[in-house]
């Protein structure tokens, strides 16, 4: 069961109302790795929300076929708003979100920002597309994990829940070891290595068994530097522009 | 259980062996949606690892501190090594993907490529990351799924995979309805509706209620167009740099 039945009163805690029409995708994902420890450390609350509750009829439809003819289905739009205000007339909520391949790119500030929020709604699409009178009414954010298309939202509503959890200070175990992350400093993170020392013939740079902090920490900077420079040379050219911009 | 006990014998099907330290968070991922369909259909055939069975010692060891300190734990080059060597004694694979955010970006046209091969290894990081000698020596592939951190490669991996398994023939209802996806044409999707045509005083586009199909037709380059011209215009350099192209 992925719902609790009696919502907790978190203090200083997310929670996160997401809408799916296959809820039972979630149980493994927020049960194993970081969402389940967040969940266990009552750092945030999530609860997944069955579409086909708030379906119509008999059959609790919750899509239809498109105007105008084409392949694929819609989902309608009584069953969502059904829904999202049954939620509103609860508390509050900073965003609706909904996941589409159209929608603004998510990036690492994104997640940060969403993890100081209190009260999110996501709204997983499936099927062809969403009615977009739920878009123009509802959603106050549309989000893409990227140029590629999925069968839903869920995967992508996975995505956005494990990376803004993640920097919620106390859901790691070493709040370092988010903020040396890729992309937290502009750069790549630098190569790692751990036991053996030399496995196969293949041995780990001298200055990482040295000990001498200092010389470690420059042989970081510069992996770093020459990992984003030949992987990611995009990410220099940003980092240029803001301290430019810093300057003038 | 995830995994069959014994591997069927697939024509025509994708097969996709998924590492990880935490098997258990695929179970209801592979139960629910797009990939418990390509399974059922016999289009895909996913197998999960745990990479504890590979571990060290009485304990399955598969990670231990970076040389040169720091947070967080990095996985030993001998438990990916053992597993990755254990599948290959069995069959060529045409790559071994590890998804990091250093990697190169995932695009459609990826999915499109990948969808087309017969097996696959995902190598799914966790914990701050991989030895440099596992990506040096077995990974052929290193995908990224964006500019942004999550705790590990499971769930990139179940994107990865829904995206390639979602354009393998057969595997949705309707092939048409994936081939006028968002990005399949270099242009997002245009707007649907459906059902009712009138909710809340809000209407559909009256032309989509005509039933005239090249009006339909008319609108909906339109809207996509629109839509792609306000959202997302380095979509349209991008096609008008390619139109360029191939005509010098």
């Amino acid at each position: 069961m992925v719902v609790p039945e009696t919502p907790s009163q978190l203090r200083n805690a997310i929670r996160i109302d997401v809408i799916s029409v296959i809820p039972g995708f979630f149980d493994s994902p927020l049960d194993n790795g970081l969402l389940s420890i967040a969940r266990r450390k009552e750092l945030a609350d999530i609860y997944v929300h069955n579409l086909h509750d708030y379906g119509l009829g008999r059959y609790r439809q919750v899509d239809d076929s498109p105007f105008g003819g084409g392949a694929g289905m819609v989902i309608r739009p009584e069953p969502v708003f059904a829904c999202i205000e049954a939620l509103k007339a609860e508390r509050e909520y900073d965003e609706v979100i909904f996941l589409s391949p159209d929608g603004e790119l998510f990036e690492q500030s994104m997640a940060n920002r969403f993890s100081r929020m209190h009260n999110l709604i996501i709204l997983c699409g499936h099927y062809k597309a969403v009615d977009e009178r739920i878009r123009q009414k509802l959603i106050t954010m549309e989000i893409s994990i990227g140029d590629v298309v999925v069968s839903g939202g869920e995967i992508p509503a996975l995505f956005l829940m494990d990376a803004l959890v993640r920097v919620i200070p106390g859901v790691l175990g070493d709040s370092e070891s988010a903020l040396t992350d890729s992309f937290q400093t502009e750069l790549l993170d630098c190569t790692y290595y751990t036991r053996p020392a030399e496995f196969r013939g293949m041995k780990v740079p001298e200055v990482l068994l040295t000990g001498h902090h200092s010389n470690i920490e420059q042989w970081r900077s510069e992996n770093a530097l020459e990992r984003t420079r030949k992987r990611r040379p995009d990410l220099l050219d940003k980092e240029c522009l803001e301290l430019k911009n810093k300057i003038t």
